[in-house]
């Protein structure tokens, strides 16, 4: 695998979604994502959400500052409120300073570290 | 939200399946999970692959070591080789070291930090 940049932050949050409001979720959770990438230090972001309603997604950041500012705007947001009560059975968010990073992609078919 | 246990390790392991082998996959990504959940300082895994065939997957880690002993198992499993070339058009390893974690539940309605 290619050795990749680090030192940047990932912000973790793992969620099982509640039944129901399938519409409204995705269109919040949509907006969510916009607003982050419209950061200063935004970097990136992943998602998957399996059928058992149980999702991962992935932030990435360039700084710690940064990380603390979007946890204080997202926190203020509405959705983030309505999310605890609606959208969510439960959710965890792990904020993890990246130490390591490495890619595969078909295309190079690289091997190196 | 709940403060939560930091100073652990996560791998994110995010990816692109390429198409085909869906049994197979399924079957060897299972089998990597249970060798996973076997090693020592496993802490445990989360996993959402959404439709459009983008998975996250992150897997947490006592220490450094632990980490470190992991991927040299998945490496020269046949299902990393494997996984290379057939399962996945590309993937994305990360190792992070888990600063902050903070939890929500609904049963409990806890809203500390």
């Amino acid at each position: 695998m290619n050795a990749q940049p680090s030192g940047y932050y990932a912000v973790i949050f793992t969620s099982k979604r509640a039944a129901g409001n399938e519409e409204e979720y995705a269109r919040v959770s949509e907006s969510m994502d916009t607003l982050a990438a419209e950061q200063p230090g935004f970097i990136g972001i992943d998602t998957g959400r399996s059928a058992d309603g149980v999702g991962v997604t992935v932030s990435y950041w360039e700084t710690a500052e940064d990380v603390a500012r979007w946890k204080a705007i997202a926190e203020h947001d509405w959705a983030q409120q309505r999310g605890r009560d609606v959208y969510y059975e439960w959710y965890h968010v792990r904020v993890a300073h990246v130490e390591r990073a490495y890619k595969f992609e078909k295309s190079t078919g690289g091997n190196e570290q």
